[in-house]
């Protein structure tokens, strides 16, 4: 594989206004560029040690940039393993984009989404699910997804799917060694054990397949639909709910408001919380899509929660509501205790009830615990860190496990070549999962959801 | 002066999704704090040499918070002068808040706005002019704005205000030294140019007075209003300044959206452009109150283009609009040219006119540079560094002014001690400016404008 030979820039830091803003620059002219526009106290910036700091300008010919920090670190012990500098100017955009303006004119060019980092899978310091971690941690919703995506950063996932490609590795050189010998010859002490083997791998494919749930809670939130009659609490209840946690994270000022804007996190799980329109029959139009709204959100929902008048008489039109709801994935909401409960919690029987007076702003612990309950189901909150799956590598990891099973069944037909080809593909998707094998296109996709910069 | 004790860390960079994100800790105790948090090879941050980089992983007790780079700068060779470490982790704000809280709960407190470069300004390391230039490179909205804060950071204002210090101390101590003689044996060759030298010290202030509209005009940027009847093009005319240079200022994708949302920048000026309602007389209500508001923004603008249909004939109601106009303040665009120019341009003696179609989009380079010229009246472009003082810097050289003029006077009634008196008050004013002399609230008041981590 041909190391990139441009050198690649742009701003690392955040947009808007911060009191610093960092442009990276990557590339084998990165020492050439820093002695052209780093004027500071010699020696000079290729001359420096690697991992040092240098205080001085960024000098173009119309004058001074901004006074500066420059961070030298030289190939092979960086970020990409390539030469880098690092910029460290004085926040806000404008002087940012002047200073990384600046390096473009001495030479380099502006780095796509994703390309440092791409440079740091294509030069072999990191594997694609690595790759893929760091753009997990810049987008991690809660501290307990971080840590799981500085996890997989760590090796979680490329040590348990090397391990995964060394086993059926094994499997198909031991399958391709008999087909040198004659059929009366077969060494049977190379083969005789491949079922078990390829079932001992299929075992650790479903144990990765089954973290998936864990890994897109973790990565994307879950989402809770509150649902319900017209006037029984719903909006309140999702005020309720925000307003509780609001309080817990913000002691930091001015750290945390993006995060909160997103919902809420529970025990580390970020959560989103949608509110819906009530549900009843209309003829209202416009009402009428407000609830096909609803019944898409409830498809798509991990927990919905329905609120329930509890002051109210139970009769059909209650059956037919509570008919329709999964008590899985349900939570009964009896809310207006504060106006006496008159419901009949016969009718509701499978399904988990919590009591509240949201007037009275009672029950909301309860409520709280049962819905952190239903989500960690799927969710091994104690567990030493594991390997937590992605779409993409479920997807391959189905593929691979499909091959593997007819890799075994071929072999149960005492058709070993073909058996042994199967098994290639199944090694193949599973190679595609930390990138020793990758065409372009799969490079595009998983470095097109990175932030400019990283 | 006490130096400050304690330890304080904040998020330097902007708040959002970047690639990476930085945490800054000053103070006595942060060599302690690296030690306990930051895990890497040896030797110890504590035992590292100033400016160096440590890769390593910030540890908590609950396991490892992020990947990071640490810069080891210790005072007084820092931004603070007192030891300083920046924390270089991934982006994102879950994560940058987790690197914080670890630092925090290792003994450090979370930093008020602007408290960094108050430390570097408490430990004598900038004055109070370089300390403002500082928010100001980061609030800047052009290049040519961010250019004239980094010369004030560099000391321009500082020289400025210093000479002027010491020649009003100088002349304060010569008419001080006379107070110690009889009245028959002054030396007269102390005190005789007194007059001269406080006439020197005032055009100096007056020289730095005048440069206050070119501060005003690179800091919060210009206004322009863009006033007419209804149906003549002023929303057109809008949009078409706007787009032109949104091209000129798109190349850098991502870098630059924040500037341009804010108007558009003409010769490093940053303009606000304004969108009037109609002017006509009505009876609506509504409408009433937007050109009550047009009123008091014509009223603060820098500049008004006031849009005319060239295509209409001038009558006595045309004069009437004319009439209000102030032709220094004002360009006169004589749109729709496309449909035959009738207007009679006897009328707009006095007036800047610029014939437009935009239409066509013809005269609208001319309507810019007519715009420049207009803007820059008060702007020493091709000037050397110069000192460009702000509102603040205005009302305190005001008062100098006021008191050395006093002094002067006093000194005229042959009055020294007064005069010297009176001089001391001015002084102390001139001292208010690079924070010789300063209290809190003047500290409080400076600060508070910083965003945190800077």
């Amino acid at each position: 594989m041909q190391a990139p030979d441009d050198t690649i820039a742009a701003i690392g830091t955040a947009p808007g206004t911060g009191g610093i803003a960092v442009v990276r620059v990557s590339g084998p002219r990165t020492m050439e560029i820093a002695d052209r526009i780093v004027r500071c106290a010699a020696p000079r910036p290729s001359m420096r040690r690697t991992m040092s700091v240098i205080y001085g300008h960024i000098a173009a010919a119309a004058g001074d940039v901004d006074e500066v920090l420059v961070l030298v670190m030289k190939g092979p012990g960086s970020y990409t393993r390539e030469d880098m500098i690092e910029i460290q100017g004085h926040g806000g955009r404008v002087m940012a984009s002047a200073v990384l303006q600046t390096v473009l004119d001495a030479g380099a060019r502006l780095a796509e989404p994703g390309e440092f980092t791409k440079r740091a899978f294509l030069n072999g310091r990191i594997d694609l699910t690595q790759a893929e971690a760091v753009a997990d941690i810049v987008g991690a919703r809660s501290r307990r997804a971080g840590r799981a995506a500085l996890e997989q950063l760590e090796g979680s996932l490329s040590d348990a799917v090397n391990a995964l490609y060394d086993r059926l590795m094994g499997i198909a050189a031991d399958m391709e060694a008999t087909l040198d010998f004659p059929e009366e010859d077969i060494p049977e002490a190379l083969i005789q054990d491949v079922p078990d083997r390829i079932s001992r791998a299929v075992s650790e494919m479903d144990l990765l397949i089954s973290s998936w749930q864990e890994g897109r809670l973790l990565r994307e939130g879950a989402l809770i639909v509150i649902s319900g009659r017209t006037n029984v609490g719903k909006s309140t209840l999702l005020n309720a709910l925000l307003d509780t946690d609001r309080a817990i994270v913000s002691h930091i000022p001015g750290t945390t408001r993006d995060i909160i804007e997103e919902g809420l996190v529970l025990d580390g799980i970020p959560v989103r919380l949608v509110d819906t329109a009530g549900l009843r029959e209309t003829s209202c139009e416009i009402e009428s899509e407000g609830i096909r709204r609803t019944m898409r959100h409830i498809a798509r929902a991990d927990l919905q929660l329905h609120v329930l008048d509890s002051s109210q008489e139970s009769g059909n039109e209650f059956d037919a509501q509570i008919s329709g709801l999964d008590p899985i994935r349900t939570i009964l909401v009896l809310n207006k205790t504060d106006l006496g409960v008159r419901i009949c919690r016969d009718n509701l029987n499978g399904f988990t009830c919590v009591e509240t007076s949201l007037l009275n702003r009672t029950g909301l612990e309860a409520l709280k615990k049962e819905i952190r309950r239903a989500l960690m189901q799927d969710i091994k909150m104690d567990a030493p860190p594991h390997a937590v799956i992605s779409e993409r590598h479920r997807q391959l990891l189905l593929k691979a496990r499909e091959d593997a099973l007819g890799a075994d069944s071929l072999f149960g037909q005492d058709d070993i070549a073909m058996a042994s080809s199967r098994l290639r593909e199944s090694i193949e998707h599973v190679g595609l999962i930390t990138g020793r094998v990758y065409q372009e296109d799969l490079l595009k996709a998983v470095f097109s959801k990175f932030c400019i910069g990283k």
